[in-house]
C-alpha cells in the first residue's frame, strides 16, 4: 500500500450522476476529492451530499478541454486541498454515427473531450506527482477505443487516442513512480442518461457504477511491484 | 459481493514457494483452500503453516496433466471441503528456447502443463459451478501468451493456448454465472527459483507474490455487473 | 480483380520524397494519380518526373487539415481526372517526446495531420465511392498507433486515432463495397529525412519505399471476397 | 524480389479440395510444389491435374502430427525436388463446441493438427532455410486464434498456439533471413465441405480460395525490407 495513502488528494474530472459520482463517493470515504465538471449545479448537489455524509468533495467547475480552465481548476484544487495524488479522468463525449453521418465538428468535439482534455489534465497534474515520485492516473476508456464499430467514426478515434495517450504515459511515467492505467468499460453503465435512452434494457446487462468504482479503487492502491496498465470491465451477460 | 462468498471453497493448482503459496495464503484468510501440486512435500509444509496461523489448507498431490489424477484430486477436494467455487490455475512449465533449440517433447510438455492441465481442471470444476450458477476461474498467464518472443517457441504457444481457452470459457460461461479471467503476469516474480536463476536482479524489477495475490483476490470478488476478463500486472520499472 | 481497375483514379495525400513518391510512382504505372501535399514545389518535380516517364500525375497543393482546402483539392481532382477510386492517406506529422516534453499544441498538431486530415479526405471521397459501390482507402499507420512508446505522447494518440477511424470505416463501408485498410509501417523508411536524421543507420534496418508500395498495390487490388483490414510491414531485422 | 525465386521449391501441408488446392495451383504456376496430406487419394487427383496443366506437384502422403512421418515426408521432398524454400502450413482440424461440450481428446486433437504439426514441419524445414539464409513459412490462421469464441474451446486454444508459434519464429528467424507470417482467415472459405455444411450461405459471404492464394503469393514474394508478420483476410460482407 502506498505510503502517501493517508494524505492523498483525489480529483475526478467528468463528474455527473453516474460513474463520476460513484467514483467520487468511493474515494471520498478515505480522501478529500475535487469534483470537476463543466456545469456547477450537479457538482454542488454531490458536494453537499458528500458533506452530509461526513466526507469532503469540493466542486470545481471547468471546461477541461480549455487549457486555461484546466490551469485554473488545478490551481484552485492545489490551493484548497493540496497536490493531486490521484487523477481520475472520466470525462468524455460520445457522438455516435458512421463516417457518413458524423461531421468534422463531431469528430473534433469527441477528440477534445476524450483525448485533448485528458492530455491537458494529465500534463498539469504530473508536475507535482513527479516531484513527489508518486501518483495515480486512471483513464475511463471504452470498447470503441479498443475496437471501433461502424457507428463510432467520431467516438472511436477519440477513445483510441485516449488509449494511446495512456500507453505512452504509462511507459514514460511508470519508472518515475506514477501509475497510469486505462480501464475499458465494455458495456452500458447503469446511469440516468442510459436508462433514459434505452428504457427497456435489463438491469443485468448494465454495469453498476459502484461496482466499477471498486475496481478503480483497487487499481489506485496496487503495490508498485504489480501494477495494471490495461484492464476491462463488462457485465457478465455482455457479448464480446 | 457474491452471496456464496462466506462458504466458498478455493482450489489453487500449481502451488510452490512463490506465487502459488502467496495465493493460497491470501485466500486462506477467508476460505478453506485446496493446495494442488505434483510433489507432496511442499504442500505439507504450506498446509502446516496455514494451520499454525489458524487457516485451513489441505494438500492434494496430483499431476494435473493427467485426466485421471485430476478427477481423483477434485473428488478428494469435494469430499473433504465441498464443491470448488474458485479455481486458480497457476500451474505451468517454462522451457525457454527458440524453435532451433526446443524439441517436440519440450513443445508438448509446456502445452500439457500450461494449457491441457488448465482444460482438465476447468472442465472438472465447472460441473458444480454450473449447478450453483456461481464460480470463479482465474488463470495465471504470461507475456509470452500475449506476445511470444524469439525464445518462447515452446512456452509462448502453450501460454497462447491458455489465453485462448480462457477467452472461450469466459464467453461461454460468463452468462451462466461463472467468472473467468486471465491475468498476464508481465515480468519476473520475486520467488526462490527466480532469485536462484537471476541472482543479481534488483528487487524493484520483480513482482511481489503478495501484491499479485491482492489483484487475484479483487478479481475473485468483483460484482458480476463489472467483471474483468483480461488484465495484466507488471513492476513499475518494467519495459513493455 | 476489380472491374473498375482500368479506369480508376488514384489520389495520394501526403506526397514527399519518400513513401509518398514511391506510392505515386507505383500506381502511376497504371492509373492517373493526383498528388496532394502542402507545398507545391516537390509536387511539380514529381509530376514532371512522372510525365517524363509517360505517366500522369497532377500536382494538387492543399493543406489537408483544413476542411475548405480538402474540398477544393478534391473538386479539382474530380474536374481534371474524375472521381477518386483509390485514396491513399499517407500524410502525417510526428513530434516525438514524452508527455513531459510535448505541448498541447504538439498534441493537437499531430492529431490534425494524422487523424483529422484523414477524416476530412475520407469523408469527401466516399461520396462518389458509395455512388459507384466501389473504392479503396489505404491509411499509412505506424507502430505508435498500435503500441505507443514513452516518447509518443503526441504522435501515438494521433496514430491511434487514425487506426480507430480506419476500423470504424472498414466496418461501415466494407459491406457497401469500399475497401478500407490500415498498414502499420513498423520501422524507419529509407527516405531522405530519415537518412538525414539517423545518418549511421544500416540500410538493412530500413523499409524501402518501393517495397512498401508493392504491398499497397496488392491491397488495392484484392478481390472483395478476401480483403485485408489491418496489416503490418517491417524490415527483416526489426525487433518487435 | 528474392533472388532464389526462380528455383524455389514449395511445400503445402494440408491439401484438400479448397484452400490447400488453390494454394498449390497458385504456386505451381511458377514452382515445383510438394502436396502433403494424410490421404493419398486427393493428392493424386490434384497432382494429375497440375501435370495436365504443365505444372509439377508431387503427392506426399503423411500424417504431419507424427514426428517420424514428418521426417520421412520432407526427406522424400528433398530427394525428389530439393530443399523447401517456401512452406505453407495449411493443415488443421476444427472441432467446435464449448468447454462443456468438447472432450480432452478433442482439445488435444485440435492442438496436434493446428499447432504441433506446424511445429514439426517448421522445425524440419528451417534447417535448410537457415543454411541458405532464405525461406518463407506461411501459417493459415483463423479468427479463433485471435479471439476465441464460446464454441472454440478446443479449436481456439489450438489456433492461438499456432499464432504464438508464428510470432516466436518470426522474431527468431526473421533476422536470419526466413520470413514467417500468420494469415488470419476471418470467415468461411468457399470450399466443398463448407458448402455441404452451410448449404444456404450466400456466395458473397465466403472467401474465395483463389483470392486468398493471391495474398499468400504476395506475402511469399515481399522484399525483405518490408515483411508482413500478421495479416488478415475476410469477405467484404463479414462482421468483425
Amino acid at each position: 500500500m502506498d505510503s502517501t495513502m493517508d494524505s492523498r488528494i483525489v480529483a475526478v474530472a467528468g463528474v455527473g450522476p453516474g460513474l463520476g459520482a460513484a467514483l467520487a463517493r468511493r474515494f471520498a470515504v478515505s480522501y478529500p476529492v475535487a469534483l470537476i465538471a463543466r456545469s456547477q449545479q450537479y457538482l454542488n448537489t454531490l458536494s453537499q451530499e458528500l458533506l452530509n455524509n461526513g466526507y469532503k468533495g469540493i466542486p470545481v467547475a471547468a471546461d477541461i478541454t480549455k487549457p486555461e480552465e484546466v490551469s485554473r481548476a488545478f490551481d484552485t484544487i492545489e490551493r484548497e486541498l493540496g497536490w493531486v495524488h490521484t487523477l481520475i479522468y472520466n470525462a468524455g463525449n460520445a457522438i455516435f454515427g458512421s463516417i457518413r453521418e458524423v461531421s468534422a465538428e463531431d469528430f473534433e468535439a469527441n477528440w477534445r473531450a476524450c483525448a485533448f482534455g485528458a492530455f491537458l489534465c494529465a500534463k498539469r497534474v504530473i508536475q507535482e506527482m513527479l516531484r513527489h515520485k508518486s501518483g495515480v492516473i486512471l483513464f475511463t476508456g471504452a470498447t470503441a477505443g479498443v475496437k471501433a464499430g461502424p457507428r463510432s467514426a467520431a467516438f472511436g478515434p477519440a477513445k483510441f487516442a485516449l488509449r494511446g495517450l495512456a500507453q505512452s504515459m504509462a511507459r514514460d511515467l511508470g519508472p518515475l513512480g506514477i501509475h497510469v492505467a486505462h480501464i475499458n468499460i465494455d458495456g452500458m453503465i447503469d446511469e440516468p442518461k442510459v436508462r433514459a435512452r434505452f428504457g427497456s434494457v435489463s438491469e443485468e446487462n448494465l454495469l453498476k457504477p459502484e461496482a466499477i468504482a471498486e475496481t478503480y479503487w483497487h487499481l489506485a492502491h496496487q503495490d508498485k511491484s504489480a501494477w495494471t496498465m490495461e484492464t476491462e470491465l463488462r457485465p457478465f451477460t455482455e457479448k464480446f
